[in-house]
């Protein structure tokens, strides 16, 4: 039995990941797992491993649709944002780390999804991230100071380098002692193989 | 109210099609939907779309593991192919066209899957195909002289177009009346996309 404890490792900018970030809490919490948010910088591995998908036209006008879809089936709000890609230095990703260390991260990712999907702010928009953030009751400047840190800079990339070795290449991804599933649509069977001490799952069809 | 129908496009030579390959019969029997299969190349539109799957390292590496996992999971017998790619002048695909036109493409493809990823059989190596058209009772000869006639290369040719026209760039993907589903992953919402009559699914999660 490994531990029952999922490192979700996601980007501030990942459509795909948001709808992890509205189901990941209730699917872990009803199996008795744990959840480690993890900001990366999923720009760095996809562009390591050759994906480029801003290039892959269809691939993205094919994305929209499927999110929205998704979306729709859960329940959870979503039309395709009018802006897209964000956090363009990285700031709200960077944001992330700090929270995390601060054990607010959870709350801080949600609002600021919420802002960016719903809202249609901007992600590493100074005055996004002083809304999001006063109304977490931080101190914005104070925040802000830290994440433009040396010290931080050098944690995204080391979170960063984490995500590469257990095989990253995308957001979300979530790993469960080191078994690396990828994508908001591997989020069930991630819980399960961390709620079953690395079981496969059940056969769900019958043949 | 559209028509209770899939298209299933898919290639001989992807690995993910080979999941809904073995699961698509019953799905869509069970929901009142028919399926037509039908073979594309799935190359041309992933160069179309710059998806370069094989420089995509870990990409791949975790391909291998995510197919193994699911086939395990629906009770799919599955092992890394030692042959892959495969069908490298695309005769199993055209083989698949002349099959659509005579009504038996989905006997031979599961025959042709077999032979590849149970077996261990290259796909569009004569012998390979000798055996799997002889096993259908099949002449290989003329199937092949038919597989390797200028009007079949046409066709495959307009199949692909025909899937690109709908969004597609990648295998397997499923297009009921318009609506694309891409990946094995999402062989159930194209079912119940079919059978409802184009309403969104039942949300599976609740908030």
């Amino acid at each position: 039995m490994g531990q029952k404890q999922i490192d979700f490792f996601y980007f501030f900018g990942s459509c795909y990941a948001y709808l992890s970030i509205m189901r990941i809490d209730k699917l872990a919490r009803e199996a008795g797992v744990s959840v480690r948010w993890r900001p990366f910088n999923v720009r760095t591995v996809m562009a390591e491993n050759n994906i480029a998908l801003r290039t892959q036209t269809a691939k993205v006008k094919y994305m929209w649709r499927d999110i929205e879809r998704r979306a729709a089936s859960h329940g959870i709000p979503f039309v395709q944002p009018p802006i897209w890609p964000t956090d363009p230095d990285l700031l709200a990703n960077r944001v992330g780390i700090v929270a995390a260390e601060g054990g607010w991260c959870e709350p801080y990712t949600k609002a600021s999804f919420h802002s960016w999907l719903i809202k249609h702010e901007a992600l590493g928009d100074p005055g996004t991230l002083t809304s999001v953030l006063t109304q977490l009751g931080k101190d914005p400047n104070e925040v802000i100071d830290e994440a433009n840190s040396d010290r931080t800079i050098a944690k995204l990339a080391t979170e960063t380098d984490a995500a590469r070795s257990f095989g990253v290449f995308g957001s979300p991804s979530f790993v469960v002692d080191g078994e690396m599933f990828w994508g908001d649509d591997r989020l069930e069977e991630a819980v399960a193989w961390a709620a079953s001490g690395h079981k496969l799952q059940e056969p769900r069809v019958t043949h």
